[in-house]
């Protein structure tokens, strides 16, 4: 590499101008007044100051500003109307080395946005604003640079700026976002794709003696020459009950399951996310194909009953009680399976939650907090382990795009802390458990678009039965 | 994916605890006295605080401590003789979620380090020794989280922390890190291996039709299956002209030459650094393979001449020598060549550095300044239109690693703008130069390690000379 820095700037728009300025017309119509400051991400440094992370832009700004490089800043006004663009055209000299450049300008037009100006003017127009008694509405920083910039900009303490973002402007952004529009349906269906061959490719190496990292990695190719990237880091374990489990150090060994939950970032940046687990070989033992089948069930389910108006609570309370039931029937729970599920019994087994909302974010708007995102005045979280870690709960609608994500897992520690403390005693029979202490995990993961009367699986379904997946393995 | 954000704990360490405490005692004898603080790198957010990036250890902290995971600092004390590790172990709770888990006090005897405490302790032995007047040495951040960090530690405003980072301490880890142990370069190797397979991948795909992307992914694949990671962003473009072109949003067309500028950071993060430029089909024109055996002669002259001893500013000028000579034959440039090379002449065609330092950083050691880097008190950069861009003029000695990297370019932009200002004149034949206006640009680079008697290329050498290029890309 002879010379300078990377320098992302890819002025390609994902969707029409006027698109992006309907969006900001709709938020003007949400809030009452103020301005709305929206800050783009900029580039990050790996291991010195030119050497960067492939830029990713922050949501938030690409679903209203639509510029996908870095050092821009937008800037709504809800009382007057106008949307302002700050960011810097490159300089004669940077040409000669990049070549024919488009203007700030004109990138603004294809956002449907008139008004620019080079960055420094929007320490001037937040410090009229704010010496105008204006509100300034922000979201909650999540990039340590953007933190810098808003206290600069602000005066607020880079500790202190999340107690004083504006929750109107929260609320409004997820009402917005989290109804997907028809071409954010598309997008999100070119990832589908990607995963799809990811997950694909992920099977047929799954082979005793395949070094783990061959396929992340393999996966992470695939989703880099297909669409933008992974849309978070892979997840691809032998010990799928570890569920933090980021390491892909291990060779696949005969017998063991492997569980793969990853998904792709198209070029728009929409998200995917799926999971499969896979025995190596291709070939379920008697015990795990019992397990597996639970956890088909529990997603055939929620597919199968999932449709606007339910709650994603109540979704998430059937898939418990399904997996309860399955594994009642195996001996391993007793009882009562809707008293065991109330009693938060089956999360010793499905101790996350069934699924979360997906769009330009893998956990779509995580940055502006769950709570938010998740839940509303009417659906409250549930204080319960295992299903406190549920990320919707809200009453779903038309458009809105989420996973199904149940599991069953074999967590020694869990299952020796609540032998130890007699937790749910009457629901588990801990002494049949003891044959399972070395099984791993089994989750399994599909897209879901929710519909008036239903819910459509986003994306050719990756195989999933036993008799698929057999097959997808031992493909030549 | 379920639940919690990804949790880097690769505890993995390269090298014996003697290495790192034979480097820190190293340290230790270059300096004279206070306190030496190495700050490791966080995980940094993508589009929300869980969704990281792929963790970068910085390279610093890896060379002296060794440990891969993020939440560290050390402390090294030049008066007491003493190491010190902070950071946190992970709480019960979160061994439910991870799986059995290394301590802190076991991952730091892995790096020869005794002496461990939580994190926040840092910041009691940092504000004794503050009382104490005690000098503390710290290298200049790059991260904005760390410049937020050290803003905390020392109350050094941000923007104010590289006028008050230790040049005592850039200079004493330069001296250090620029000769390279036998181990190093073992790693090297390793990355250069990977190099080797990524860029094969890219000539085997240089076909009309085939989209930039779909090979830039695949080599990115390649790197994180094989290794950690690419070392830097790729650089695959048909306007090699366009020295910081990152897009790989076009097809390869017939007629045109791919220039691929990549790397491989090994899985212990030592990086590789390649270019070849290949024509589409694998075939060259007259045209184009006239210019391609200057830079391959200009490549081949530095790895022939290249030893301890001599400044790599004179093998720059001398590389950039066989340029002007070669492309007097062709007739775009004219007068006598050395005098030429002392105008700059050839920077119009060669307006980079023929190279830089590599390590475990693909320009080794950039974050503590290029200049201390690549110039010392003997050597100082000359200030001159392309000579001026060149990292590395000091002297080379045994256990430097180098690129070689000479590339011919034919900038549009910067031919106008010289002819206009009517810029070297008497050694350029502008009129000549209309047919070439369309050409793009070629480059080859390779990775050289310095010995006392000449140098070593690093790596199995990729294909280079037309026939082999060929070969590669119409391999079945």
């Amino acid at each position: 590499m002879p010379i300078f820095s990377p320098f992302n700037f890819n002025y390609k728009v994902m969707f029409k101008p006027e698109i992006y300025s309907a969006r900001r017309q709709k938020l003007k119509e949400l809030l009452s007044d103020g301005l709305v400051l929206l800050l783009g991400n900029t580039d990050v440094p790996m291991n010195y100051a030119d050497n960067t992370y492939h830029f990713r832009q922050d949501s938030n700004f690409l679903y209203y500003f639509g510029l996908d490089f870095q050092g821009l800043a937008g800037l709504i006004d809800i009382n007057r109307g106008n949307d302002m663009l700050f960011g810097d055209d490159v300089d004669i000299e940077d040409i000669i080395w990049m070549g024919p450049q488009v203007s700030l300008k004109e990138n603004a037009a294809k956002v449907g946005c008139t008004q620019t100006a080079p960055f420094k003017e929007l320490f001037n127009e937040i410090t009229k604003a704010i010496n105008a008694g204006r509100k300034i509405h922000f979201l909650p920083p999540y990039r340590a640079e953007n933190k810098l910039l808003l206290h600069e900009l602000l005066g607020i303490h880079p500790a202190k700026l999340n107690e004083y973002r504006s929750l109107d402007l929260v609320k409004a952004v997820i009402a917005q976002r989290e109804v997907k529009e028809a071409g954010e349906i598309e997008e999100i269906k070119k990832a589908c794709a990607t995963g799809y061959n990811m997950h694909l490719a992920a099977m047929k190496m799954a082979h005793p003696g395949c070094w783990e990292q061959t396929i992340a990695g393999t996966m992470e190719g695939i989703a880099k020459a297909q669409g933008a990237s992974a849309s978070f880091p892979i997840i691809l374990s032998q010990h799928g009950e570890t569920l933090h489990n980021h390491s892909h150090s291990g060779y696949l060994e005969e017998g063991r399951l492997m569980l793969v939950d990853a998904g792709a970032e198209s070029l728009s940046h929409y998200a995917s996310d799926f999971t499969r687990t896979t025995p190596v070989g291709g070939k379920f033992t008697q015990q795990q194909r019992e397990i597996y089948e639970i956890v088909l069930a529990a997603n055939n389910y929620t597919t199968a009953h999932v449709k606007a108006g339910i709650t994603y609570q109540s979704a998430h309370l059937k898939a418990a009680e399904v997996i309860a039931g399955g594994l009642k029937q195996l001996g391993l729970m007793k009882g009562d399976v809707q008293e065991a599920v109330k009693a938060g019994a089956h999360a010793l087994f499905f101790p996350h939650g069934l699924g979360h909302m997906m769009g330009l974010d893998v956990h779509d708007m995580e940055d502006l907090g769950q709570i938010h995102v998740g839940y509303d005045e009417e659906i409250r979280p549930i204080d319960q382990f295992g299903t406190a870690y549920l990320r919707l709960g809200k009453r779903l609608k038309p458009g809105f795009v989420i996973t199904n994500e149940p599991g069953i897992y074999f967590i020694p520690a869990l299952i020796d802390k609540w032998k130890a403390e007699k937790i749910n005693t009457d629901f588990i029979d801990f002494g049949k458990l003891e044959a399972y202490r070395n099984f791993g995990g089994i989750r399994l993961e599909d897209d879901l678009l929710v519909t008036e009367s239903g819910c459509e699986l986003l994306g050719e379904r990756i195989p999933i039965t036993p008799e698929e997946i057999d097959t997808s393995v031992n493909k030549k």
